[in-house]
């Protein structure tokens, strides 16, 4: 054993460790948005995180890991890589490929996961499987070849993006934006007068819960993306992570009680994941003061956000867009902001944000950046879903809105208190 | 500090947290059979998984190891290593025997586990206890020793079984059926002419999420048995396994869309853990895309068998044959098809199978250790329960039964919407 | 890549990943509590868990570190390290200030959530605020530095607490019962002869898993505590906590078998509880065999504990005091009697327990410090809450009580079967 294969092994556990804790975050998901949707929807959330997760990691292996870590061409699209097969010779890690495509893996699961709660409670389940395709085999990973591979365009500008509040959580929002406007408001959510009528969250608890698996599986996500495990800045990326997140979840608790004069569940909730999502970026990069910062603004633009598309009769049942897309656009803008030169140097490339010397040129890139991603994520599931509505229906009927998707899609209630056996005769004369 | 220090302190602390990943699976478990169960057994099915991790623990650490893996007495026993004494020197690992201990511990509870969940909502409690010390103290530690002791006659034949397919989840599959079929049917599972009444599980939410956490704690199960975070296949092996449970999941999904036109949340789940079980054999010895395949097969054979099992009138709640049982005989053997030389050098013993250029002799010796270790586990079971059946009774009354384990047992309900306290006595009048 | 970094390298992602462990028991506490309370104040009780983590975080970060880890003052206090500033060359460590900051984060935050559980379902939430602040930022802080920093007096005298059985969960449970008996009984819960009413947990399950999922953190709590990898205690510390919670889980089973003629649900998942924090100040210093026995003495103990509590008419919801109150002290004693001089070699001082040759004089400081830790615990708690009072009340009013502080507090219910949309107007004539 020699000292070259021990680092080498000590990077693979952490990676594998860190891969496992964000595809744990799927449970974090399945709980928060089967808690938020109404009791009827239940199952039919859960199976949406199902699709992320199954369809999204055969997908990503067959097709999206190749177009996005393969060998650049014109630094738009990856080349190789597909099944694991080709030169991955540019990929110079000590870990081996496969253990960074599970991590990568893990990522592009994350992006899909954010769509789904956006369309809850509508959205047809093989439109769903198909757009499922759609983002883990080619928009995301274009996306992510900009900025995270070698030779992609946005990267070699500079644009620096530690653990993707652009490339994961900018994109995802913007998409589950795209997705919830084409599919329109759930039935009864607006009344005629364009005021949002309200229905309480079916199971708050599971809810919350969700938010602290996410909160656990955010160490892995922030912290693995060192990908290597000797990596000096991974202990203040942590910190960072932990700071932010409190902030965010601290300050809705303060802002609501001001706001509300109550504490608000749900928003409490969404402020801890927002304050998660704004230091994705720069959590590397940042000091502990400015993540609390970072973490205080997130909650409360994501107060406002949600109260905004409410306002415009944009219905996105989990919140998805005011949590992914407004905080990880300030996220990945703040990085431009307070990049610390001392903190860049490690893992970055020494650049410095605006209040730390480095004048505008970070802070436009990180916006170009920003803005590239944003139409892309917002434009291409704007055409994929028009794309999918000509082979299968986009939302479901509206019967089986009314009645539910679970029982109208999957057959199956999310809760039964039934005690005994029924005669499947007598159970469709119910 | 010096390199082996270093070394040992790397393997242990992977152990460590693989082996807390492993136990988490119990909460997975819980989550599970309690979303599967009705309502009125929910909490004696938790009982049940408490049972599993406090007896099984003691008991392995009283018994169990010691028979598994103590000094080998004719291939057959382990003869020392009871509460962690005697002489243990043929266990030559870079980590302590208590941390090897723990990981074996992690999966003994796992293994009677998988029975728990094929007896619910009608077996006695002092029974299952008396059950879980004989599951844990005497069948599983003598087929494990066989297999994967130094010394064992199945494993000195060649059989491999990376993670326990066939040592793990064959075993407890087939000790479920037995289980199942011995203690007979729920009340009103079937009618007289044998057709299979229906109940829709309880809190499939609940039942979802121990999914995924049973997914997360796999990495744990899988990547783990190497022992040793330096092993050069812990990426592959975290890769297979995560692309056979997706294959299990995505095959599931499309399969009960195309068969029962409807993609069913309790088969989609139990798919992916299908796929999971699967490849816990052959997780370091395969290819990726064999490990799709064997995911996907197994995805498959779970609808079929759970179909079948209801055909014959076994009743089995939440499927724990059709998981365990039929997946792990399937990846066992799948292991004598498709292991391949350059995967089996590093873990395994170069071996090859039948598809590789290693003929049948692979795939013999996996049949052979296959039909063991079912035999052992449905035979021994079998004989557990008819000697347990002499001290207490196996199955609740009727009574209990119809009102519930949980009010009958156990004297509380799972879930109570009571809103105020209730004296003593207006509690027994209701 | 030398040794030194590879080992610093280790350490680290050891310490982050079980720090992110022990911060994952905040859903499992969230989890727990949810499942032990009435349904009507299930959200109420989830929401002082997210308090616990923001506020928590935030207040140790700007107050809290410097009081019990920044440079020593007469072994009283901190005076460095506020805002990680300030000289802290006094901690040595192979890993970062941060990265120690972040577990000792984790610890903290697991203090103040054993007393969200105490107060539940009817404490206000600014008082629960306030008193939050003032356990993270000095009650917890003040005592941790005796005990555990350089230069603390109690550490000075010889006082052993490896993961904190006494400076954790002693001092916890004892400011529980403070908070208990000074807020009074829940409207009900005791007749007007004093006699405890009942109502059963609302959500079984959700409790269970809630167990399952702070057993996981636990080993992170333990393990992590050596703070180093390469600390050859690792695995011996995992399998002590895991026997102990397996013989405090089993022994209520048996236990309440005999004496209530059933296995108790609740006591069980306490049992095992109650027998992790008993070996939370030993885990390093005793054997398995003893392990074995603090956790069955804890579990029993803490039967007695919670009858003895309700026949005081002391009203503790979720048994905060029983777990941990009661079975933090025995952990603590325990060390004085059993500490093994061969196992405190390594990690604590080489001293020995009463049955190891060490006399009294271990036996004697472990009880000075308990007490200390006791009386402080109680005593700040019962100030801090007559000075809260002036501010803001401390409990609900009797309506909000009534109706439950779900909806009374936080304008929401924890579960809902709404199926449509409300009107915002139609809600309120509800």
């Amino acid at each position: 054993m020699d000292l070259t294969a021990l680092q080498s092994g000590l990077d693979t556990i952490w990676v594998v460790l860190t891969a496992a804790m964000i595809l744990l975050m799927e449970g974090g998901f399945a709980l928060l948005e089967a808690g938020f949707v109404r009791q009827k929807n239940a199952v039919s959330i859960i199976m949406k995180v199902f699709v992320d997760i199954t369809f999204g990691a055969l997908i990503f292996f067959f097709f999206g890991f190749g177009l996005m870590y393969g060998e650049d061409f014109a630094g738009l699209i990856g080349t190789s890589g597909f099944l694991m097969g080709g030169d991955l010779t540019h990929i110079q890690l000590t870990i081996s490929h496969d253990t960074y495509w599970l991590f990568q893996c893990a990522f592009v699961i994350a992006v899909i996961s954010i769509v789904s709660g956006a369309v809850a409670e509508r959205i047809d389940f093989r439109a769903y499987i198909l757009f499922a395709i759609a983002m883990t085999g080619f928009i995301y990973p274009i996306a992510g070849h900009w900025i995270w591979s070698t030779g992609g365009w946005l990267g070699k500008l500079g644009m620096i993006d530690f653990a993707g509040s652009a490339t994961i959580h900018a994109l995802g929002g913007f998409a589950a934006l795209a997705a919830a406007m084409l599919i329109g408001p759930r039935i009864g959510k607006f009344t005629k007068d364009g005021v949002a009528n309200i229905v309480p969250p079916s199971n708050l608890p599971l809810a919350s819960v969700g938010a602290f698996i996410l909160w656990f599986g955010w160490f892995g996500f922030n912290s693995g993306s060192t990908l290597s495990a000797t990596n000096s800045s991974i202990g203040h990326i942590a910190v960072t992570t932990m700071l932010s997140a409190s902030a965010g979840g601290a300050t809705c608790i303060l802002f609501t009680m001001f706001r509300y004069r109550k504490a608000d569940p749900p928003m409490v909730i969404n402020g801890s994941l927002a304050g998660l999502v704004g230091i994705t970026a720069g959590c590397a990069f940042v000091s502990d003061l400015v993540a609390i910062g970072i973490g205080a603004v997130c909650g409360i633009a994501m107060v406002f956000a949600t109260e905004y598309l409410e306002s415009k009769r944009i219905d996105d049942p989990v919140g998805a867009f005011a949590v992914h897309g407004v905080s990880g656009s300030i996220g990945a803008l703040a990085v431009g902001l307070f990049a610390r030169p001392d903190l860049t140097e490690g893992v970055g490339r020494g650049y410095s944000g605006l209040f730390y010397g480095g004048g505008f040129q970070l802070l436009g890139v990180q916006a170009l950046g920003l803005i590239v991603v944003i139409v892309w994520g917002f434009g291409l599931t704007w055409i994929a879903f028009k794309l999918i509505g000509r082979v299968v229906r986009v939302r479901v009927s509206r019967d089986e809105e009314l009645v539910g998707l679970d029982v109208g899609i999957h057959g199956v209630p999310a809760y039964s208190q039934e005690h005994d056996f029924i005669e499947l005769g007598q159970l469709k004369d119910r």
